[in-house]
């Protein structure tokens, strides 16, 4: 079954808040990642299985907004949705809310697919861009 | 003397890269943190000068481009010079390059002065405006 | 209630495995202090309530074996439980064990309570002792 | 050159930093291992040769006393020396120091050399051994 919006529940542990008692700007972004692994697999779209379609996805741009702190032992929602869909390029849409469902974070992640041989652009398989859309 | 642009070197260390054997993305958004770290130092702005002007810096997004792969033991240089500066937020442009002068990282990143008391946005002090505009 | 042993479930995220695609020895150590904390929590001795007490626990010696690998997506049971109590110091024992109960990480940690203003050790705190003792 | 001691300069950076302002002891951990890394390099023994001569390295004991803090900023020397050399286990001596000699960090850090397909023991390579011993 494919699914348009992942929800990932993280806390936030001790060692991930900064010398300022908060998540920090890079944990947020490392939150971020974990959440787009959680789409992948509940997409089917393992590492290995997009290998086997010939294709490999590489991060190129982070866009991220921080608009609220968070705080160790807080319980994070974090959210996942496809965004713009293009040739060879694709990006994700996500947030990180808080308990009472106030954003701490909002970004997109665009992604390019790339040939794991070639190392070069290629256009998203059918079997990715089929979940991205839904 | 105020420095418009600081260089900071790294050496990409063994902890640093992740199951691809390359450098992270979220990584390197701790990389920028530390080259603007370096340019506050350098400009004697350092954490606690800031707030004896009644302000602290609070990041508000990182937008981050990533053109280029860096592996364990790469020497990179972390190019950190002002960018826009408005009433209460300013931003930085920061470029990471590999030793043969390649771009491997661009990015800008906006942080907003908040009065540390009220946690409320405020005018970005003179003494950091000054730096900020060389 | 006060808990002699207590369990934290964790999932291996995809940026704390290494370049081996195992999670690595530093990063171990940091689920270790997870569930440190989480012992503190469940019995009611949080960072501040020591700090009421007029202790604050300052870790001096860890010595952890690696038994076993673990891999992204894998749940760990961090096991912890008090150890060795002595007269400013005290151990926990923990474990990280595997879903099939294999033992990947089995560990002594040591600390010592210290006053918070002199940062010379202190004596265990009544309340603290209490708990480690069951 | 063979050397037995290797000692590697490196500065505390921001987001090494905990919540207490001081670095944590997990990633004193990950300094260590930046250390043994330097020491393999410097003596011509990286991942590749010690594969070429049928050996990989794993880390089975990690055993470390944390002696004095570290902050942010602070240059810190990770000194690492050959220990004890087994049959199929060897240890390296480590220890991280300020810049004024205090002795931060002091650890004992156990490994033993695989066989990369087998994953079982083996004695250590003459190569590898010659370096530990000088």
């Amino acid at each position: 079954m494919l699914m348009r919006e992942v929800r990932l529940d993280v806390i936030v542990r001790p060692t991930e808040i900064d010398v300022n008692a908060h998540v920090n700007n890079a944990k947020f972004v490392e939150y971020l990642e974990w959440g787009r692994e959680e789409w992948y697999d509940r997409n089917g779209l393992e590492y290995e299985t997009l290998k086997a379609m010939g294709a490999t996805t590489v991060t190129v741009n982070v866009n991220v907004n921080y608009r609220s702190e968070c705080r160790q032992g807080e319980v994070l929602t974090i959210v996942t949705r496809p965004g713009r869909l293009g040739r060879t390029s694709f990006a994700f849409d996500q947030q990180i809310l808080k308990a009472d469902g106030t954003v701490a974070i909002d970004a997109v992640i665009t992604l390019v697919t790339i040939d794991p041989q070639t190392r070069k652009p290629r256009v998203v398989p059918e079997g990715l861009a089929k979940a991205l859309t839904g």
